[in-house]
């Protein structure tokens, strides 16, 4: 039994561990695709475009071990709740590379032409920055099942929806002069770092609550 | 081992009705979403916000249910694939009903005011129709697993995405005249009924790989 137990906590790391390489790829892709949209590099917007689909597979790859190793140990109870819960974070990173690819499409679309007007690069880059500190801790908070730095995301998001709010606080200021497309651009290029980082939190906050049986507030 | 089965497929069954009206719920969510924001009625779109609640503890519940059937039951192969959809399928309603409160949310920021100017309501209008008739339709297809039907729910989408196309094209109009928030209301808006049906076409697509084995195209 000891033996047994022995496998199936390997195979539970070794899901742990796929999921902290999955949040290392979706970090790499919303980096890639904030650096694409601020600088209208064409070639790195397609290359988180295609990369997507390795995400995609990495996170189908991460659900059909889980599925696997429920029908094969028919854990209860906290296993159980762990699997469970492991297949949820997958599919919040999947979407989280799907965000990514979001914003390398608008890169893409405008593309000689840049999303992001002058005076916007730099709340864009602070959104960046804030999406790829969050995703980073949420690896990290996956691996180690630290619960204060679990905490400390919801914190990173605080810092994120604050970013968010000034981005569309300038966009309806008076003396905005880039027109509506641009306005559109960037009010979906804020919902999809918003969303993203709302990925992440929940990420967090399942950890949490396996970890302590209770919800963050 | 019979009885056994048999209290099992019960159990399956319980679980796809409770799916099919929490399908219900959140169509009513979406319906009553889309008239306070065609009408600005502020009680309407408090009524949504508040039954958002509800929602997710319905959610949560049937969660819940799930992961006990499999605790209990410990199904393999088949048996399992249905119930992790089930839980995926309990998700993507209970973000559909989040979407819904995002729009009620809109309804009541503005409210007085209307957040869809005059020479919006019919295309937001038709929007509005479009998402309860693929939400129905997606209850429809849980309950009866209809293949043919999951298939229409992909050429529902289709006419969503249209519809969100003309919509975006009426906001970058160079005679539009309402300026860069009430666009920026749209832009979510838009994003928002896109997204709701996104998650309609996804139940479709796990219930037509559950019942065939392969994937919708």
């Amino acid at each position: 039994m000891a033996l047994i137990r022995s496998v199936f906590q390997d195979e539970l790391d070794g899901i742990s561990q796929s999921l902290v390489d999955l949040a290392f790829m979706v970090s790499e892709a919303m980096s890639k695709a904030t650096t694409a949209i601020l600088t209208c590099d064409l070639k790195l917007a397609e290359e988180v475009i295609v990369a997507d689909e390795k995400i995609d597979d990495f996170q189908h790859d991460i659900d059909s071990r889980i599925i696997d190793i429920i029908a094969r140990q028919q854990p209860v109870a906290s296993d159980l709740r762990a699997l469970v819960t492991a297949l949820r974070m997958g599919s919040d990173l999947e979407r989280m590379g799907d965000l990514s690819h979001h914003v390398a499409k608008i890169a893409r679309m405008r593309h000689p032409d840049s999303a992001v007007p002058t005076e916007l690069v730099e709340i864009i880059t602070a959104v960046g920055k804030a999406a790829i500190k969050i995703t980073d801790k949420t690896g990290l908070v996956i691996s180690t099942r630290n619960t204060e730095m679990a905490l400390e995301v919801e914190r990173d998001d605080d810092e994120m929806d604050g970013l968010h709010r000034e981005l569309i606080s300038i966009l309806i200021e008076p003396t905005w002069k880039h027109g509506i497309e641009t306005a559109i651009d960037l009010t979906l290029l804020g919902r999809y770092y918003e969303r993203y980082a709302d990925h992440a939190v929940s990420i967090s906050r399942r950890v949490y609550f396996l970890v302590t049986g209770k919800f963050a507030s």
